[in-house]
Order: C-alpha cells, then structure tokens, then sequence
C-alpha cells in the first residue's frame, strides 16, 4: 500500500481576499498527513505593474510575461504571497516550507517556444520537470513544501508557470510512489451541472459522465481546461481529483472525478 | 574532527550591481564542500517604495520598516533576489534552496520591542533562533541554503531582520557541530589599516590587535560593528572568520580574524 499524499492548488482570487486566504490556511492546517499546497498569483501582481506604470504586454489578447512583468511576478508570488503562506502555516502547526522551482532544481521548465505568439518568460513542464526525489525528501522529514507558480530552466532563466500545471505535475510525478489525491480549490464547491445553481454540484463525475457532460455543453467553458488537467492526472495514475470550495474543504458537498 | 563547513555573506552592494552579482555567483559556485549563503537587500526595494509614492518612514534618522516597507522588501528579498540567487546558483551546477526564517521554522525572531523607537517590523535573534536541525539535514540532501534577510515570529508575522546578524547567528549555532568558517563579503579586500589605502589589509587580526586598533581609531567607524559581530561569533565557536571582497573570493589578500 502506498502511503496517502493530499496535494491542494489555490488560485488567485482566495489569495486577494486577505481574511479569506488566512481562513484557508486554517482549514488547509487541519488537513492529516503529508500534504503540498501550490499556490497561483493573484492581482497584487497586476495591481503593482499598474502602480508603476508598466503597461500589461498584450498580444492578440493574451498576457505577454516580458521581463519586467516577470521580476513583478517572482516577487509577488515567491516572495509576498508564498512567504505569507508559509508564515501564517507555521503558526498553525504546519511545517512549511516555500519552494520556487528553482530551489533545490525542484521543477526544471522550459521556455515556451516562439510560434505565433512570443509568450516571454513562460515556462512549460513535461515529463522529468519534476524533482520527486527531493520532494519525497522533504516530506519525510515532516515538511509541507508550499509551491509558488516561478520555475526555472536550469540555465538561471526563472520563468512563470501555469499553478494548475504545476500541481498536475506534481501530482503525476508523485503517484509512483504516493496514493495521491489532488484537490483543486477555487470559489464553487464543484462542478456545477447549472451554472447559475450553487448547489447544483455534481458530486462524482466519471470519465464517461465527464464526455457527455462536455458534449452537452452543460459544463461551463472556464472549467474544461481544469478538467482536461483532472482527467489526464487521473490516467497518469492520481487516484483522485477532487474539485471544491478552498474554504469548504471539510464539509462533504464537493465533485469527486475518477476514471470510472 | 567536525566536518568544515562555509557560510558567506554578501551585502546590498554587490546585489545592485547585475554583472557583479553573476560573478560572484560564479566564485561561490567554485566553493568546494558543505557552504550557506546569506544576503542582504539592496537599492531595489527603496528604490520600489520611492515609485511606489511611498516616503521612506524615517524616526531619528533611523528607517521605521512599516508594514508597506514590510511588504516589498519581503518581496524583493525573499521574491527576487533569493530566486535570482537561486537560479544562478543552479545553472553554476550548486544544487541552492532559497530560505525565509518562516521556511521549515529554520530562523524564528523576536519583533524589537519599542522603546525611544519603534523600529516597526523588525526581527532580532536570540539563542535558539535558528533550526540547526533543518539546516544540518538540507546540508546532508547535500543542498546549498540560500538565507534571505526575512524571518517570522511563529504567530504569522513576517520580521526584517539585519544580514549580518542572521549569517552571525547561523554560523555560531552550527558550530556545535560543524568547523564553521564565517565570510563577510563586502567591497574592500579585508579590514584596511589605512581608509584610503586599498592595500593595507590586516591579514591577520586577534582579538587583542582589535581592541588595540579600535583604541588607536584606526579602524573606520562603519567597520565596527561587522568586528564586533565577527569576534562575538568567534567566542561562540565559530573557527574563523574572514573579511573579504565578494569578487576575490579565491585570492590570498583578506582578512582573516581569530581569537588568538
């Protein structure tokens, strides 16, 4: 039997409500056993790239991470919000430990290669990006390892990275030797069979249900890509996704996927 | 016999300056053995609050770090001059992991207590600050820690705290296991005996040619309490310290200070 492993991925949105994100440091310090949390930005970034005059880089509509946004980014996320994580955790009992990607070369990246858009200073993660060995390391000395979204090429680039990815990754990587369960938290307590009824949370959702759901157009489009990441975690061998509330996390109602 | 072990100290100075900081990533790269890193700030986060609109929070001449001033040097320090650090140290083949005092618990600190002045949220040490535990077993994951100057209390609070101090306070607690060598890295090559003569490094100092030289005022005022705080470490255990430009790391013209 492997040992059970939870890894929980915030987004933005809990992280620019102060009292909330320090609600969900006290549920996500209630969780049992070896944990990771990975974290996403926020809009503080965004805010302070507008403070000081740093036009947002657009092309055809999407977010150019240039050099100058990146230096914001890192910041913000390894250096504002992991640190406030990090410290809030350890006053409620859990041993955090923040980590970059570059620290301890614990996820290598690489540059998303120049097609039609030049996405800058993004980075990529495929199959090996993930250190598990040092991971595996420091969750058995009792740490928590605290992931912010800034990676690195191995070639002193830091690069910013998609936190959904990451936690896939992580999740992947780690269920050789872990029964991992992934939890994405986010503002609904799960997929939602009516966007506009809360409580219409579909609470277990297979692969099959998932491809008709999908072809019915019953799921709302900004949460395919979190399930497309779900399910392909699933078949790469996580034993469980589950897709809830960040400041629900101990109360039942929540979309629980699995293979089948 | 302790196992040698060398913890450096770079200041604000050369972390301003890019092309300096690479080489001197470049030269502690070079450093053979178990090695720590501890750096301070730099110009960045002031020059940040100065864009930002935010007057420098002055009592007494003396910088008040207020909670604005907290938010971005933990930024800047902990966000992107330790993950630039990091990074650079990783393409340079050393396998770094960047800390706070908040990460792993490794540095605990005590806010200043507010007497003429309220320093605000600033971080002091004392014994049993520093998790020589962790610190030992990152160095045994054959790992690099990389100290930013940013601690916490344990309640949640985020602490500004002296480089120095904490590369002093490292080095005399791992000293009880370890044959520790502190490195002050600054822009001279040692302690000079004449202010304007960049060759007149002592290259030896003892304690009792100290409070000779410190009597005779021949020492300048601003190297004075890095000597106090080199030969405080010294009676704690710390085998040898040395002074030293942060680019010359492997030349033989430096500083080198002991009891006797």
């Amino acid at each position: 039997m492997k040992p059970e492993l939870k890894i929980f991925k915030i987004g933005g949105g809990i992280i620019d409500r102060e009292t909330e994100l320090f609600e969900f440091v006290r549920l996500f310090a209630q969780v049992e056993g070896p944990k990771i949390l990975v974290h996403g930005g926020g809009k503080g970034a965004s805010e302070m790239l507008y403070r000081l005059g740093i036009a947002p880089n657009l092309v055809q509509g999407r977010r150019i991470t240039d050099a100058a946004t990146l230096d914001i980014v890192t910041m913000f996320y390894a250096g504002k919000t992991n640190k406030q994580l990090v410290a809030g955790l350890q006053a409620r009992g859990t041993n955090a430990l923040g980590l970059s990607g570059a620290d301890g070369n614990v996820i290598m990246a690489t540059k998303r290669p120049v097609g039609e858009i030049d996405y800058g200073f993004v980075g990529d993660l495929s199959e090996g990006s993930v250190n598990t060995r040092l991971i595996e390391q420091l969750l058995q000395l009792g740490l928590t390892p605290v992931f912010c979204a800034i990676n690195h090429d191995g070639q002193g680039q830091l690069l910013n990275t998609n936190a959904d990815t990451i936690a896939a990754s992580v999740a992947k990587a780690l269920s050789v030797n872990y029964a991992v369960a992934l939890h994405f938290c986010f503002e609904k307590r799960g997929v939602l069979l009516d966007v506009n009824d809360e409580d219409s949370v579909i609470e277990k959702m297979t692969l099959a249900n998932y491809g008709e759901l999908k072809e019915s157009g019953a799921i709302s489009a900004g949460m395919l890509p979190k399930l497309e990441n779900a399910f392909d975690a699933l078949q790469f061998g996580v034993e469980k996704v589950v897709i809830e509330h960040a400041l629900c996390l101990h109360e039942p109602l929540k979309t629980t996927l699995c293979l089948s």
